[in-house]
């Protein structure tokens, strides 16, 4: 197959990250090297954009512009969550063919890279000559294949710093603490938790995760016994835990539960996502521990949007590693002709390559924290996951310091 | 009046911030040079640390130790909500007299400052020579004389970050977002969102302190306005905003009117306080805009406990003033042999100087924002207090560039 002369265009799908941005930048700035393409397109809202026609031309923006772009959290371009089936699909294919569109890069996670396969099905159908590369991101960490998803390291980086936090106000002023991080299906976010800890004392002191099935009287009774031991307990937990299925075998969430409950009418997302967003689900599980331990200190916090797109807390590897599957992304589709997804794989203690995957062994699937991640009770994670996500964090972590003073003789 | 010659004992009392350890690390190390100051003993947790006995002796801390923990948010002596009544204060006296502590240092906020009143009151009743120090720190902003307080800088600078990640977000996912933000009385933290605005159509395009009264239909008709005109709307909120008065003239916060209808019972601490944490008033005001202005995606979050001790999150300008308030009050016990509570005056744009104000002057007021802070409309802040609070963000706040790239042309 010769290489392939025409347009390239660009979108960003789902929700935003603290690096998605460079992915984009890496993406353009190496594709414009390439004089086989013509021209560079970002579509305005992703795969919306396309549909739209609404572009913007990218081989205009200055390098300065991009760079400080890159340096931006959430998605430059816009985004959307349209889950585009087989008839959205072939009006993308239809823009593409009118404006000669042959490279089409999609950063986005599980649901974006389902996107690129049926395009790319699409074309090789009709016979159409197209570069398809999906570009991973995802602070929710759980496209297969990938050791790790950016997005997620800068997401992680947040949760550790915002629960060590936490924890030195809890060490101040004592009582138990309720985190909800975001994770619907998948702890890893949540389990970035534990990496808060330096003392033995150090909360977090119980993480839950929806990989396991979720139980108020565990709930309680570890809390109870966590602050007999230390006279405060933090916890942090994922939004997405489950404590009953329905008829089909399908966990409810919880916080779906709850706000069902409250009158409140939980959104469905076109990917069948309930919206588990909102406070409920932390004042509730505060409440009963209050009432149900008589604890008079009882505070949760909800993390929300918060943790996915703050600016300045960024991972460094994040911002690199981001930075180059974008590079990659155009490597693959103008040197090596290919099309498929970028992913990252681990190579020692620390150091990662890039491989492209089959889109089909990436669309549309979940992974979830591994059994060896999560310890035998249910409600921590192991030593194996902090020593997985470690050097993920990246650099000049803050600085979190005890006093350490003799305590004065009064007698 | 001579030099006073014993021991020195600092505390911390109140709710953590991020900078509340440079200062107590600024009046330790100074303290230290004094040769009259015999000893430097810290209280853990406030003046309960005091009236228990229970002493580290900062003399025997390492310089090393010392400088990781001025980094580390959060009070490192630990904390406590306890008012002193004059009893209370007499326990404390007594305490200073066994130990021969001729030196009290007490870093806190409006009723922190109260005590330290108190207790040198008693000391000038019973003929006892002590110099009482207030060091001020409270995110809240609230304290009179101050131009403003230490603590305050970092924690605006972690709410004008998280709005601006946050309007980057909203931007790319449009919908109405609203944040609830710290600030029982005061709206000093909620005003810090409006620095997020770089571009004209950026949010926070509403904000609403606890200074004017709440209204429902006047907050459902400005978001109807701003969606009209944007397609998205962000919403920065004061917990402590209220829309009716008790039959005493009282305001009651709105979020403690939902606590109650929600069958939870809202906790007051030993000032008086209603606790006002917890998801609902986030929840309630978003449900209230997804059923009476019919808008899909309405998010909101509430910043709670992150926003006063995130670490790495630091305005270099609070972190110095700390730093420097903490010593001023050594050179003023020390040096000045005066009693009385460190003050911050802003000369210039943007300098400061420091003076010792008369504990009376400073103990158990409330300072609220000015008229000429709030706009006309009571929904937003004027310019000038943007004024007010640019530079105390400090240096290298984080970049938020949007993409500059001309419209595709596609006819």
């Amino acid at each position: 197959m010769s290489r392939l002369r025409g347009r390239m265009v660009i979108a960003q799908g789902g929700g935003p990250t603290a690096v998605i941005n460079q992915s984009l930048v890496g993406a353009v700035l190496e594709s414009r090297k390439f004089p086989d393409i013509t021209d560079v397109w970002g579509a305005l809202h992703g795969v919306r954009g396309i549909v739209n026609e609404t572009f913007v031309s990218l081989s205009e923006a200055t390098t300065h512009n991009l760079e400080r772009v890159a340096q931006t959290p959430s998605s430059a371009l816009g985004s959307t969550r349209d889950k585009p089936d087989a008839e959205y699909c072939h009006r993308i294919f239809n823009v593409f063919r009118k404006h000669d569109v042959r490279y089409f890069f999609y950063i986005g996670g599980n649901d974006s890279s389902d996107t690129v396969r049926i395009v790319n099905e699409q074309a090789d159908q009709e016979g159409y000559e197209l570069r398809a590369i999906h570009i991973p991101k995802t602070v929710d960490n759980d496209l297969p294949v990938n050791d790790h998803c950016p997005g997620y390291p800068s997401a992680a980086r947040f949760v550790t710093c915002a629960i060590s936090g936490v924890n030195a106000d809890n060490n101040a002023l004592s009582g138990v603490y309720i985190a909800v991080i975001m994770g619907r299906h998948a702890g890893w976010l949540t389990a970035a938790a534990a990496l808060a800890r330096k003392h033995d004392d150090d909360g977090p002191h119980l993480v839950y995760v929806p990989e396991r099935q979720f139980s108020i009287d565990r709930y309680l009774g570890d809390i109870d016994r966590v602050y007999q031991q230390h006279g405060r307990c933090i916890v942090a937990l994922s939004e997405g835990v489950w404590a009953t299925r329905n008829e089909k075998g399908k966990e409810i969430p919880l916080a779906a539960d709850l706000m069902s409950k409250a009158g409140r009418e939980p959104q469905v997302d076109a990917h069948g996502n309930i919206q588990l967003s909102g406070g409920a689900l932390a004042d509730e599980l505060a409440d009963i521990v209050q009432k149900r331990l008589n604890i008079k200190r009882v505070r949760s916090d909800t993390f929300g949007y918060l943790q996915r797109s703050f600016p300045g807390v960024v991972s460094s590897i994040d911002a690199c590693e981001a930075r180059e599957v974008g590079e990659k992304a155009a490597h693959y589709a103008c040197r090596h002709n290919v099309d498929g997804s970028v992913v990252i794989k681990r190579i020692g203690n620390y150091a990662v390559k890039y491989e492209l995957a089959r889109l089909t062994d990436i669309a549309a699937k979940t992974r979830r924290l591994p059994d060896e991640y999560i310890n035998a009770d249910g409600n921590h994670v192991s030593d194996a996951f902090c020593n997985y996500l470690r050097p993920l964090l990246g650099d000049d972590l803050p600085c979190l310091e005890r006093l350490s003073a003799p305590v004065a003789r009064v007698g």
